[in-house]
């Protein structure tokens, strides 16, 4: 049995978004699972003193053309909200609170969470939001709702935080296969090579 | 005819080097000419008060890596020299030179500056090497070395660097298609396509 595929993600990441509509069919294509990661970029980027790509002069600008071209050009539906980029810590929380239940569970979350976000344009940084989609899905919203402020979840949290910048996650989405970094949903093709020949 | 694609480049640019090596083929193959356009990547980062990739905490380690993966993925030698990055203005003035008085010399100029420097590891930003260089591939040393530091040639590719910014040029490489801006050799697959069909 091979090792998982590590999959870092912000929910607020757009090339994360598409980067989660595409990796689990390509690892399966290649007899691997992935394990899905959400962390927040924002604790990263203050440990560099980096910024959220859209406020930066040039790339910003760039940057929003290059998320809808990039989705076109995987025929993925994609929309830059409103309200963008957010911070994602209560989705990121519930997704590990449904985790430690429901593998399968989480995973379906995790999508419905994108998708209402860069699809339906809803503001997932709102709790009430995140509660609902975890019902929407079939997660016990009461429960989630007593545990997601607990001291708890919010220590998970840090520690996945931690552990992405020891293992030099800078961006998302940040893909490790076999110890090998991949930055970025235009890495795919590399990610899909070196999956069918264990390295190149 | 159509009009020429714009290639904005650094010769420090290791990803600039990948595209050098693509871009006329695939131009070629959509009836399309490439207009080259050396630029100084370090007026633009002043401008934006950014860093060369190198030199960035996590980033820095991750794109050495990233650099030598995609030429291997690109079937394309490339060593990251000892010097690195370096400033290039003698290279890209001598560029403009050249290419004032004959086009494709020039091109085959800049490809063995960039195999001079991405392949053989030698430092191109010494003034003496580029002019043997020039000499190299048949371009007259004697009358460039008179002219490579002097202010209409500065000028030239300050001007160049200025038009850069204006066009939003804020990395290495800078591919335009029809008012369309593709940053990175990763775009490749889009700039195919963006030729293929006319937009998407």
């Amino acid at each position: 049995m091979k090792d998982p595929i590590d999959f870092y993600f912000d929910f607020s990441s757009p090339y994360g978004y598409l980067m989660s509509e595409k990796i689990d069919a390509l690892a399966e294509r290649h007899g691997r699972k992935v394990r899905w990661r959400p962390f927040l970029l924002g604790a990263v980027y203050k440990q560099l003193g980096s910024q959220p790509l859209p406020s930066i002069p040039m790339k910003g600008p760039y940057s929003i053309r290059d998320f809808q071209r990039t989705a076109r050009f995987l025929e993925l539906p994609l929309q830059i909200p409103e309200a963008f980029p957010i911070p994602t810590q209560h989705a990121a929380r519930a997704y590990y609170w449904i985790h430690e239940r429901d593998c399968p569970l989480a995973r379906t979350f995790a999508h419905a969470v994108f998708r209402r976000y860069f699809v339906d344009g809803q503001d997932i940084s709102q709790q009430e939001l995140v509660l609902d989609i975890a019902k929407s899905v079939g997660a016990d919203r009461t429960a989630l709702a007593d545990a997601i402020g607990g001291d708890e979840l919010k220590a998970r949290l840090r520690e996945v935080c931690e552990e992405a910048i020891a293992l030099g996650v800078f961006g998302s989405p940040y893909v490790i296969v076999d110890g090998e970094p991949f930055w970025g949903v235009d890495r795919l093709p590399q990610i899909e090579r070196w999956l069918e020949t264990g390295g190149f």
